[in-house]
This record gives structure tokens, C-alpha cells and sequence, in this order.
């Protein structure tokens, strides 16, 4: 199996959190695609990824899977190992719900704001820009922060008893809110304890050291 | 199990579908929300859903689960029928990719036209517009009519050999676009085949009842 991805990036970072959880993170090949060069605009990765974003998973039948939900599907079904994506139908709807949440209301807000209301990706690549949107996403995602914050206040996860999908798009969604300087407030202090615990994780200590 | 939703809407259709794939239809108590009135932005149903959408459902143990990926995880996960999330690992991955695909460039494209580039539900209730957004979200649909043509020029359903929660997320999409006066070009006619054959199934005839 193949991975193309942009390893720095926050949601390659979702996919090969999910692979180390799981350990299979060797067994998988990764291609680098240049995001900050736009080769994820080419024709030629539209073919894999209508959505022109990484990552993209390549299965070795040559089926192409994109959307981190998605892949992490893939993985979570195809591998042994903890379970990211529930057990039970309650697990299963809970973690997706969260999920939902955690790219809604943080990673894909944090996105909007960075594609929307900085100079995103450069001139080149970021070929339509409405700023009062991002700008207004960088809300979503404020409100968000406070949001999830008040979800750990007495729960260990985001979403069930254990570690799930849901846990990593938060954590990487929150991590390119670093990047691009909206500013999680030091009183979310449940959120900043549980960003603590999950940054203690071998899977997410390897994932960043790459 | 209760549902609280507005049966005439796109995002409740595409719950009252699957019930309905699943033969479990008559075992759900619904309550109706008043959308046109603005009941789901009222605090008593922010603490059900903060994202403050139909549909919602609510467990027998008191759990609220919303976001329709997760609703629909949860039926066709507790009830035996066909499945519509899929059975193998690149089964659930395919239809997840094609669930979220049918979401970005149909429903919710169309949703951000209608909720940002019309007057939406009224003035009281669209409390943030911004009409270049839904303009720019009715040309991400268009694109999604054309890719999803495409997609259905040689496959009889959206993601796998089967029918999927990806399908019932496109089929409504396409309602909702109707409703809005975003048509569909009489050019994509793999499309339109695709869809008659959807309208004529049982479940799609038993939702459009109410």
C-alpha cells in the first residue's frame, strides 16, 4: 500500500497517527507530493483525488482512497489492533458524530481561516480567497476550542472510553491552529490537558518525528 | 428511539430513507423540530446538537447521536437489512469517500447557496450571510453534478456494486438543489438515469410519502 502525502502537513499527520496506532506504519510506502510546489493541483493527482488534497491512500488492488475518515476506515478495518473507529453501532455513531465536530467545528475551520484569511498556500495556489469567510471560520473554530473543552471537562476522550479517530483530527486540527496563530486560550484548560496526555503517545511522538 | 427532525427537509430524508432500507422505520418515534420557525437554534436543542441541525437521534439510554454519517452508522449497525456502509474494510472505505464526496460538492454546497446566497429561513434565522460564499458554493455544485455523472458513467451506484448511504446523500442532495432552483444540466444524463432508478426504489417512495 501506498501513502502520497505532504508528512508536515495536519491531515497526513491524522493518517499516519492512525497507522502507528495501529502498527502498521512500516508496511506502508509513502510518495511525497509537493503540496507547497501545488502539485496536488496537477491533473495528474486530480485523477487519484477529485478533491486535489492529500493524503491519498493507494490500495495494492490500485484503488485509490481519499478523505481521512475514509482512510482511517480503511486501516482501522483492514488492521489488528486498538480500534479507532468503535466496536459497537453506539461507538461506531459516537465517534462519528465527534469526528464530524472535530473537523467542523476545528480542523476544517482552522483550514478555512488559513486558505481564506492568510496568504494560505500563496498566490499560485490559493486561486479563490473570500476573507470575511475565513475570518469568520477562525470564529467556528474559536467557539470550537470552547466546545470540546467543555466535552473533556469530565470525559478522558473525545468521543467513548478510548482513543479514537475523533481524538486525532482534534489534536492535528488544533496543531494548525498553532501554525497559523489562532490561539487556543490558556483557560480551555480541560483541552489543554487532554492535548497533553494525547501528545504523550508513542503514536503521536513517532508521527512527528516523521 | 426518537428522531427529532422536519420530514420535508434534505438532511432528514436521508435518515428516513435508510430507516425505511432497513425495514425499522415504524419502530422510531419522531418529533418534529419547527426549522421554518428557528426551534432548532433555541437552547433546549443546542444541548441535544450543538451544531443546531435536523436530524437527531436519541437513544434508548438517553444518548443523542446527530451528524447523518453517524445516525446512519448507527441504524445500519443495530438492525440486520441491507447493508449501507459496507461489510469489508475497502467496502466501508469506498463509501465513506463517496459519503463525504456527495456531502463537499452536492448537499452541502447546495446548503451553503441556499443558506448564504438566498434569503435562506429568513432573516431571523440566517444570522451570518455571505452571499459571494454561496455563490462560489453553487459553482462547487455544479462541478459535483459533473463529476458525479462521470462517477456513474459506467458504475449502477455511487460508491460500491450495492446501494449506499453515498447514494441516498446524493439523491437528496439533488432534491435539495431542486428546491433551490440549482438545475441539474439535461446534458448529464448518466446522472439523471441514476436517479430515476433511485426514485423508484421502495424506501425513496416510503420517505417522499412522510
Amino acid at each position: 500500500m501506498k501513502i502520497y502525502d505532504y508528512p508536515a502537513f495536519p491531515n497526513p499527520a491524522r493518517v499516519r497517527i492512525a497507522l502507528h496506532e495501529k502498527g502498521v506504519f512500516d508496511q506502508i510506502e509513502f510518495v511525497t507530493i509537493d503540496v507547497p510546489a501545488g502539485e496536488h493541483k496537477s491533473a495528474r493527482f486530480a485523477a487519484r483525488n477529485p478533491s486535489t488534497a492529500v493524503p491519498v491512500l493507494e490500495l495494492e488492488c490500485g484503488t485509490f482512497i481519499s478523505e481521512c475518515t475514509a482512510i482511517t476506515e480503511y486501516i482501522d478495518n483492514a488492521f489488528d489492533g486498538p480500534r479507532l473507529t468503535g466496536t459497537t453501532a453506539k461507538e461506531k455513531a459516537t465517534i462519528h458524530m465527534m469526528q464530524r465536530r472535530s473537523e467542523q467545528m476545528v480542523m476544517d475551520a482552522v483550514g478555512s481561516y488559513f486558505h481564506h484569511a492568510t496568504s494560505g498556500l500563496g498566490p499560485d495556489i490559493e486561486s479563490y480567497q473570500n476573507a470575511e469567510w475565513g475570518r469568520h471560520q477562525q470564529n467556528i473554530a474559536k467557539k470550537g476550542f470552547e466546545y470540546f473543552n467543555e466535552v473533556l471537562k469530565d470525559r478522558r476522550y473525545v468521543a467513548t472510553g478510548d482513543f479514537s479517530m475523533a481524538d486525532i483530527t482534534l489534536y492535528c486540527g488544533l496543531g494548525f491552529a498553532d501554525f497559523v496563530k489562532v490561539d487556543v486560550p490558556a483557560s480551555l484548560e480541560h483541552l489543554h490537558q487532554w492535548r497533553s496526555q494525547v501528545a504523550e503517545r508513542e503514536s503521536v511522538k513517532a508521527a512527528a518525528a516523521g
